[in-house]
């Protein structure tokens, strides 16, 4: 039974197709759902629409259904369709018509937004707390291993000296650009849909707007109903780029990482606690993590592309096209948290090889400080930078 | 325990993250794994590594999973990793040192790619199936309605007259031309890449590749070992680029069929069996099956560009980075096959609403026929063109 | 001649190839070369390695350029590959020795930032001018016409009672969250990579780099300098992000207005100085300016998908690859200042047809607010809604 | 003066906004629009349009305009908007109301199909032959230094042995997958979309088709109208897809080169006159040509994404949106032919450091080999790889 239910039954393989995967998804939204339908019937008891008896109950068992889900034991159905659903029907089946006016002055279109948006805010909770872990983990190994010096390159040639101090600053000062990206996204996401209904504002019935806002957790009210459903996809469009941001420091992290621990150059060595073997050739130490987070960037552009791309062409108002942003959203919100925490892990564990760094600091990486010992001597630079060309040439 | 399991134990939080979720993944890779294994086997025995009595206990051990498969009972656990070492480790529990031989002259980098393009092939071969009854369920909406006609647009303004014969031609026509890029990714795919081992082929044993093609249902020998391993990511672009062509006339034909059963057009109607309905606004009758098939050319999109962009930077030879190109190609292979599904249905339900076709033929969509009928008359074309539109801004 | 040339020459092919566009791309440049070069020879000075003589003479010579760039009169050839190797050949044409020496401390890895930061905040300052002129034109079209009402749609089906002021609230409001957005992206951009060399410090030289910073017009220094070189192309997807947010909302836009332009619904019209005309078809309007603001919506991601995807797989560090992010960045900037400049004249100009809109708000538009009316008289939502179905069924 | 010109004048912004850069891009189909011409006339002369003396003059003016082009001395006004309102005006100029009549039974919308599609298969053709010649470069490295043995890499690690002749055999192997995508992409492109008009057919007028097809150079006629229309786009897609798998094979061969002529290695070497240098460090030798290579597989993949992306959610039949995938498909057409050329040079000048690469076939390379060889003194593979990994663990 759907909140929509009509008299003719939908085909079954309609139903199958428009489901989808809602119900395995929406097990990630049931909790955010009761927090923001709590929060709407308090607004609907302000309103006047529910008693202050009927709130305590509808809140009571809200809280019930918050119970039973943290233990795992909130079942959606298929025949359900999604989390809204199965929660609406499970107040009516415990409070009779109760259960029926939590819906009133709501639309599953400012429902859903709702839920989304405390996802994604936790989500995105998490994503600052596991860039911090990593932000540590690379202040620990500054620390620990900072002043060995190596060969920094550029078009993957030896260059001039670096060090393992520099390379720790620049993945930990963009990862603090990616933080102020990260207070931005939530700016944007954290604002109350509901409200809006579905999409053109709730007729007749006045809402305290910003009371449903604080109590169900949002910082502002977001006014116009018709941005409200035009920013879904367009929110998301931002959490993922952000999740591209850090993905793509992380990529090329690891591609550094993979790089410099080819036994050729060895500066950096993994611990085979974190290597992975062949099923055919008995010597390989593979660093398969850095493998897998390096791809995994291409994941995380794939939704974000996805998201974007979903709305292209679509007039305002809510679509059913929409439903699949939730799927790649949630995707690189996990990827990106889950990739930061494996970094700190590989970070923490990393082993510089001295010696090996020291070894491969040959000449040729001074050339350019021996330039500017003779620009310091007087010799404009272009004229310094031929005669130490020509010097290395002929040596 | 792994197949290239050794002494020093993988960090748990690694392994958890370099699994995946290939576990669940996998199952749609056993049945094709057995078929590759019980090929390998008897070339196995060809060079004298297997005598026929162990042949046959492999082969009769690898039905045996096969038929487990089949009704669900083989399972995949996270230690496991993959298909397999879960198959390896089935056998070698049942047989003992018999099962260790099965991996001679193998690399998992050779055998997934078997598994995964023998699976390509039937999803291929099910696509194909699809496509042909979605341009059945065209023919037969061009038999019964075909002769209806209705404006044509184009900049989304009404143009020139069409019709449903018009409508469904143009879909038939464009699966004709999908369905010779289908053959073709077929031939890219259908090779055996069986016998290359880990990129670089299989010393001192000799293979006869022919033979493990043949008995895998391969059509040819893939020769270059480098190239095996380097088609990884290669030809799964190629499939999903076909996903893409599909989805992108279904995305076509979706959008006409919503702009076209707009009420205020009506040339179409989609029965209520095929419509949902709103939770907030009881008049609705939503066409999201429609919405979702055009969402989901996105969602192929997406798979295609996750493809093709996780190979870039790579050089030659396996990289870990590769098997994140598995989910997505089965992804967008199952989104293809169902979306035609769905669109045959939609199509074979399809009603046309021939008096408000008609009413909207309205005189301007016979301009261009009008300039024409002066053109006959001898008037130059740019000359009767002006003088009808000089005639219609008048009226 | 360039600025590394050596003794052997290189090939002219391999010339052609390498030097691609970037003639044509740097006269964007020119004028942020020159002044970051100013700012870099006055942090020379300060070093010791110019006098104040020669700062002078370095830096009226580099006035002089600006000045034949401004008149369209400083030409890059071919051969000189960009704009910073033309300054600073035009400066030893003119200078003698005295030109040789501002390269000093400096690499084109960290000079191409410079003027590409520069050049991108300008832009940035136009799109905020753009940005805010659409506004006013949506307030515009608020204050003369935001009292119609018209029907809002969902699924692209007529849903409930929108009006014009809600249809510009909701763009005005998503525009304003875009500018928060472009106020990021500037505080990301807006760091001087001045005195980072080719990305690992200049060795032996001193440098006062919040001189050259202040002196260059940046806000802040940007420390690490291999976090330096590891933004470009970070720092250049922020930009393609804000572009692709700014242009899905003009995407959307321009699919309303295609849609409620129709003639069939007719609510907006576009007037014929807006429209363009058929070459076939005399009677054709034809919104291709929509069209085309619709289509550079995919222009732009394509951009953003190019510019990220660049970076993947790469080490820390400059590579060459990196060039190539340089058109896609300049391209997606000014397509979007462009579009939104052309947006604004498109509402300016619009006309809304009140009579066809009041026509169309026909009786099903006001079902939910039926529904509503039977909740304040104590009918719980859900029987409310079951009750307002049926009546309209039935009707 | 357009082709469609009316009396109310279009708005200068409107004008430039829509003309966009397609007056130079268009220089790229003169000729092939003279040619589709041509053909037209001949059909009208059949059909009774025109006079034979009226096709020879027509033909006459056509052929002078080939020469003029030919010459670079046809230019296109940005007030003729594109190529062929400039040819129709040229034609007018000079034959009067003759000049007035090659529009008769044709559409801008067929008439740029034909064009673009005639420029697409020579462009292909032109790919098709860098193709030949790159194999055949990689055929001569095979002959010259083939038997060459280096260690073969997975996971960015040795692995097994490799050689100079395996690794040119698996990018020939691809490019011949690569021609049959090439064929099969001409096969779809080489229809005739002349006599649709504007995508609903020529009313009245008898055109033989196939008459035009084969006088234009096409193998087939283009049947269903809409189709017609509904291909653009959607060819251009496959026609970018094939770039995108050119260009992904030589972004792994320049991956490779890179690496494997890291100083560190050896095992390649590019001559001088390939790379390019630095401003800054005197030493180096860049492979900026392989760099860029690499970064061209972005750009080629930007514009078929921009190219499929830009037709989702458009109804059948023509839109100016559809005008925006003429220059990403020109973009990686180009891109594609010229870096197969490139890299054909790369090739026949790599120089390959025989002694670098024997002496990096160190002991661990051959470690599958010595499990092998226990295998076949009937050691189980399993137990043989346990004992090796042993070995080498102790060694």
């Amino acid at each position: 039974m759907k909140l929509w239910q009509k008299k003719v039954r939908l085909d079954p393989r309609i139903e199958a197709f428009t489901v989808g995967d809602d119900p395995e998804l929406d097990q990630n939204l049931v909790a955010y759902d009761c927090i923001a339908s709590i929060a709407h019937a308090k607004t609907l008891k302000k309103a006047g629409i529910l008693s202050a008896a009927e709130l305590a109950r509808l809140t009571a068992e809200l809280k019930k259904i918050l119970d039973l889900h943290k233990k795992g034991k909130f079942r959606i159905t298929r025949d359900q369709e999604d989390c809204h659903t199965a929660i609406e029907q499970h107040l009516t089946r415990r409070l009779g018509d109760l259960g029926k006016k939590i819906h009133t002055a709501r639309s599953r279109n400012d429902q859903v937004l709702a839920a989304m948006r405390l996802y994604m805010l936790d989500r995105l909770n998490a994503i600052g707390k596991e860039a911090d872990a990593f932000m540590q983990a690379l202040a620990g190994l500054k620390k620990r291993r900072g002043r060995v010096r190596y060969p920094g390159y550029t078009h993957t040639r030896k260059a001039m000296v670096s060090s393992v101090a520099l390379w720790c600053d620049a993945f930990i000062e963009s990862m603090r650009e990616n933080i102020r990206l990260l207070a931005l996204t939530r700016t944007w996401i954290d604002q109350s849909p509901l409200g809006t209904g579905a999409g053109y504002g709730i007729p007749l019935i006045e809402l305290d707007r910003e009371l449903t806002a604080r109590e169900a957790g949002f910082s502002r009210v977001q006014k116009s109903p018709v941005f409200v459903q035009n920013s879904r996809g367009k929110f998301e469009s931002l959490a993922a780029h952000l999740c591209v941001q850090i993905m793509m420091d992380l990529n090329r992290a690891a591609s550094d990482l993979i790089l410099f621990s080819l036994p050729a150059l060895g500066y950096f060595e993994l611990p085979e606690s974190l290597c992975t073997g062949s099923s055919i050739m008995p010597q390989k130490k593979n660093p398969d993590v850095l493998e897998l987070v390096r791809a995994k960037f291409h994941e995380t552009a794939a939704c974000g592309f996805q998201i974007q791309s979903t709305t292209a062409g679509l007039i305002s108002g809510y679509h059913r096209d929409l439903q699949l942003t939730k799927k790649p959203v949630m995707q690189c919100l996990d990827i990106t948290a889950r990739s930061l925490g494996i970094m700190s892990l590989v970070i923490r564990r990393l082993r510089v090889n001295e010696a090996r760094c020291k070894a491969d600091l040959t000449e040729e990486v001074f050339a350019a400080e021996k330039a500017y010992a003779l620009v310091q001597k007087g010799v404009p630079f272009r004229e310094a930078y031929r005669r130490i060309a020509e010097q290395l040439r002929s040596s």
